[in-house]
């Protein structure tokens, strides 16, 4: 049987998932974190059990080398030419690969071209690109790129309001993040309601740990919250999303810190971790609100900012045909979903109270809502399969 | 006939405005420009004609002096016990002064400490309130804060998504700009519209060079797009509004700069400017748009982005009884109003083309536009005389 191996690579971790080629059905997956620190540790999760082994100070090709042991010895793979390809996620494609790409010489050396968009991500995703070409040489590698979705947006909602030379000489552009989740869902959705995608104007919410939010007209990107980086936009669990600028060289002077120490604070020690002091993670921010002021205004603030983007976003498509919840509380919080969908009463929106009880993806609006409202728990790692396969096939 | 000045002190000019006291009718203004620069110029406008004198180098003393003497041998005072009161207009007043204040020695003190909010604009203002005070003793000085109306916000839009410890310790919040604008221009349009400021919720856009969209609820600001500085929000002249800072530290690598030199580029080379490569007025922008791509883009970005933080307000707001244009955009420009309001559609909101065409404050959308829509020429000078005759009369 073919397989289909995916790699997705942090700046110290590398996760895996291994998917028979013709069924698109996943197989086992797995992770290695604390690359080059004390105790690595690597999990495998496979036919419902989770195994972890221990390592200490492993280097990347030790993780990758590992990664085939593994697959060897659970005898998911018996020969690596069963392999029929190796897919990477990648952050940063900037404006120069706009799709999924089989990775050639030429094309890891544009790549590498792109660090400056990415620099805590794409050298090391280039580096497992290279690291599985030389274990693998008869396995195509591709890379599938988070900003290829929103390299098609319209230029007015794509730049910056910046001297426009220096847009265009340094790539400076709204990138956007959760390309690939936006646009598994919005496809999706599409089928759901039964219509050609490119006739939908959609506004898709992918709210984890990380949160955007994007709308869809037409069959592509036309707008998204997130920016150059994948800071702004809404409030998320660590980033700070939307914020004036001339913050950072005032706090530069108050903690006496560099813009890099900033831009830690702004990414790291912000969003709902910073305004309640309590976690980044919502689930424990509920658990406090009732005795919390703080982790009342960190919900008040996250459910504000997102109807802001909902309405502004309704406004320009001119009105939408759906919207889409998706990420780990977009798919599993259903009162996070009543409250935003209240919070869009003036514009027509309205759940369905028992319909938004539903643990799988579907509609949830009310029959005489102006929109359709949908749950779809997203797959990212399907779509880039997906989208491997049109090309290799 | 006792009579009010009006002070407006800018990094190197100083604006001033006579009013009487009692009509508050104004009588007389001028400009002292290129303070501490070589060849100063003075500006005075009396009676429909316009004076200039030059002088070389002028300090701030200096320049205050000029605009005594002038005031004198035009006979605009006689005697200055005939000022009642000199108003002086101050861009941050943290949170510290929520409303016009009578600046006493102590009052000054606490001042003093604000400078690092408006570090090109308090230290100034401060300068001249004490300029004042030194030569007219018997006067009373007053300050109107261009950031008291916004002291009034919600804190889950006051606040942004920060280390909450770090927002109160540093006093970093939206600030706002433009207050005495919006403040003025609300109550103006619930006058117009013959109904309770407190009872009303409005959208007002001052649209000059500097650009700010306020949302206004139950007679108090409720939120709006500039933030800690005066930078982020819409489109404007040379400001970029809103952006990810994540550009900030990658623009300091590209171009080699500080930080201090990027947000120099954010606030003075960006926004209409920036984009166009034209300049910095709307006027000359749209007479290059029919030749020019980047002028047409850069109408483009700046309509949508005012769309989309009325569509933001009016979802936050739950509907809104008013929208108000002002500003030398707003006032003047009939068919950036249409377009905007055009973008709007979609909430049912109208113009009346022919009473869009008015010079004069009043009402211009359609009988069935689900929104009054206003244009009302803003009226900084006379909001800050009532705000200063309230508290001494």
């Amino acid at each position: 049987m073919k397989k289909i191996l995916l790699v997705n690579a942090g700046s110290s971790s590398v996760k895996w998932k291994l998917f028979a080629d013709e069924t698109q059905k996943p197989l086992a997956s797995g992770l290695v974190e604390r690359i080059k620190m004390p105790n690595s540790i690597m999990t495998t999760k496979y036919q419902g059990k989770k195994a972890t082994d221990h390592f200490d100070q492993l280097t990347y090709e030790a993780a990758a080398d590992l990664i085939f042991k593994k697959l060897k010895s659970l005898k998911l793979v018996n020969d690596f030419t069963e392999l029929s390809a190796v897919g990477h996620r990648v952050v940063a494609g900037s404006t120069e690969f706009k799709q999924a790409t089989l990775m050639t010489g030429q094309k890891i050396t544009e790549l590498k071209k792109l660090n400056d968009f990415a620099p805590l991500h794409n050298p090391n995703e280039v580096k497992y690109i290279e690291i599985f070409q030389q274990m693998l040489l008869q396995t195509p590698q591709y890379a599938v790129f988070d900003s290829q979705f929103f390299t098609k947006l319209p230029e007015s909602n794509a730049i910056y309001s910046l001297p426009y030379e220096d847009t265009q000489k340094f790539g400076i552009r709204r990138y956007g993040e959760h390309g690939i989740s936006h646009d598994y869902i919005s496809r999706r959705a599409a089928k759901l309601l039964g219509k050609p995608y490119d006739q939908l104007k959609m506004i898709s919410l992918h709210l984890g740990s990380g949160a955007s939010v994007a709308a869809e007209k037409n069959g592509r990107a036309f707008d998204t919250s997130m920016g150059f980086a994948p800071l702004t936009g809404v409030t998320m669990g660590t980033r700070s999303g939307d914020i004036d600028p001339s913050v950072i060289p005032y706090l530069m002077k108050k903690l006496d810190c560099s813009v890099a120490d900033v831009l830690n604070i702004l990414n790291q020690k912000s969003g709902l971790l910073g305004i309640s002091g309590i976690s980044p993670d919502m689930r424990d921010i509920e658990a406090a609100k009732d005795h919390d002021q703080r982790a009342q205004l960190a919900i008040e603030i996250f459910v504000n900012r997102i109807i802001k983007y909902v309405g502004a976003y309704y406004t320009e498509l001119a009105g939408a045909d759906a919207l889409i919840f998706a990420g780990g509380i977009g798919e599993n919080n259903a009162g996070l979903r009543q409250q935003i969908v209240s919070g869009l009463a003036i514009l027509g929106f309205k759940l369905d109270a028992s319909l938004n009880q539903r643990q799988t993806e579907g509609v949830i609006s009310a029959a005489d809502s102006t929109i359709k409202i949908l749950v779809i728990p997203t797959n990212e790692e399907l779509s880039m399969v997906q989208q491997i396969k049109q090309i290799k096939d």
